[in-house]
């Protein structure tokens, strides 16, 4: 079944999983795991398909802002409503990487905004206006459709781990909402195993069983060690296989195996230019973790034959 | 496979369950709903297992609250850990009848002691004592162990919507993590698909990967309009069967089915002294509730032959 990855380069990485599930299936052996813990949790933006330049969420988040401020004057001198309407991606970009150094000021900012931006609306609603921007957007710049920016590589790895008995789940930073309308279709993940980020919700009842809607709260912030405690929410189980690209990866890739049990832990590097993108900003520190703890480091760059389908 | 219900007498009841998976299971007919859609949610204590003459959870509870007590003076006079030290099983009692009369006081003051019951343990250490008392501790009247407390026309009622492709989910006003380590043994309920109260958890890293613990804080009290928000936040879909027993059931039995979709919405009555339970408290609003919308209303007295295993 190892032939399934077939967009994996034989170097030391893909020897690596596939000596890791093979120890972890071989019934008797000493590392065996029976399929009901064999669990598995990736991130998604940088993990399972690209981040850069932003975020593919923080596209959907501009159109729905940039909408509001031209419909109403008062927030175009606003932001996160300026930044938006006038397509400024480097107030943008930077969210992201003061957030990965710690820095959590205007990501309030921004936050503030999007629970403006989607405060009302019903989960159906929302569904299908994510539905929509990911089968029709197109990326800025890898001129493919943002429902086919899923890494082949990362694809064929969730089908090899299905085959073996894995129960695959998205543990990402990103909103749950967002991703979940495409999960199925591109990676094999339904809704229910789909955990993430998340806004305060209402039920209000009315002649249909009633409807579902956010408010203008923030729920979760699934992001660093807050990872660990929303896949143990979720799954009542420990992860055997995690896998991340970035600093707020480090507790959930820890987290995985547990006492006395093997573990498998990917770090995504970006390092191709040519093909996808090269930084590390925002991995700095788990890319010193993978180098002390001996975590899998897969470089886009030499490990992985194909990187989109 | 209608006759896996065979704890279910021949009554109006089972021809109305049997009829409902018939119509949504036949494909090319009106009604039918592909498997990935038949999702059913049904509430534990007083629906799946029995809740009186209280929930089984507030034993366990008691228990920890009554060694806290012994172990530190300084609680004996203060509740909950007085009625718990003195078995005061009326002011327990009271606790519940009057959170279902919207009298949420008590339920503050038992709160904040189970907080501080728990806090500090790690879910393992939880995860290990719950399934402890359940497989040990006997009901108080009815001469089994709590394990043995499941209703068995229920689950036989699992099973039956299982063989025609329906997913179970649990979605309880009880705590998630104290049912977790039975519910599959008992109902085939894995514990990914327990939805439940919880208290906020902690993560702390440590030499073997960290260890998630609870933290003295509420997190989510699972009942009334917060069930359907928890259901669609775990599942991100409708249910279309919904099975409860009480008034904080009625927002999960209204949301079952949705606009255009044939929904199932069971609601256990306890009318048997003898062989289970006879009351209404908590319960008054959801009866009238099903007789306005023509909901199935499950006698325990004349819609079950068996009670329990």
């Amino acid at each position: 079944m190892a032939a399934q990855l077939r967009s994996w380069n034989d170097t030391p990485t893909r020897q690596a999983i596939v000596a890791f599930v093979e120890r972890v299936t071989t019934e008797g052996g000493p590392d065996y795991v029976p399929p009901s813990e064999r669990i598995t949790t990736f991130d998604n933006d940088g993990t399972l398909w690209c981040e850069k330049p932003m975020p593919i969420e923080l596209g959907f988040i501009l159109l729905r802002l940039a909408e509001m401020a031209e419909a109403d004057a008062s927030l175009r001198e606003k932001q996160p409503w300026k930044a938006a309407r006038e397509k400024d991606f480097h107030w943008l970009g930077e969210v992201i990487t003061k957030h990965y150094h710690g820095d959590d000021t205007d990501v309030k900012v921004l936050m503030a905004g999007i629970l403006q931006a989607f405060a009302g609306q019903s989960v159906d609603e929302y569904a299908a206006a994510a539905d929509g921007f990911l089968r029709g957007g197109k990326h800025p710049t890898l001129a493919r459709t943002f429902h086919a920016c899923g890494y082949l590589p990362m694809i064929e790895l969730l089908q090899y781990l299905e085959a073996y008995g894995f129960t695959n789940y998205i543990a990402s930073g990103g909103d749950r909402d967002f991703m979940r309308p495409i999960t199925e279709e591109i990676y094999g993940i339904p809704s229910e195993r789909v955990i993430g980020s998340s806004n305060a919700l209402c039920y209000l009842d009315d002649e249909h069983g009633g409807t579902i809607t956010y408010a203008a709260e923030p729920d979760v912030f699934d992001d660093g060690p807050t990872k660990p405690i929303r896949i143990w929410s979720r799954i009542g189980r420990r992860p055997i296989v995690a896998g991340g690209n970035s600093n707020g990866d480090i507790p959930m890739l820890r987290y995985a195996g547990g006492k006395g049990r093997l573990a498998l832990r990917l770090l995504v590097l970006h390092d191709d230019a040519e093909r996808e993108f090269d930084y590390k900003t925002g991995a700095e520190e788990s890319l010193e973790a993978a180098a002390t703890h001996g975590w899998t480091v897969v470089s886009i760059k030499n490990d992985w034959s194909t990187v989109f389908s």
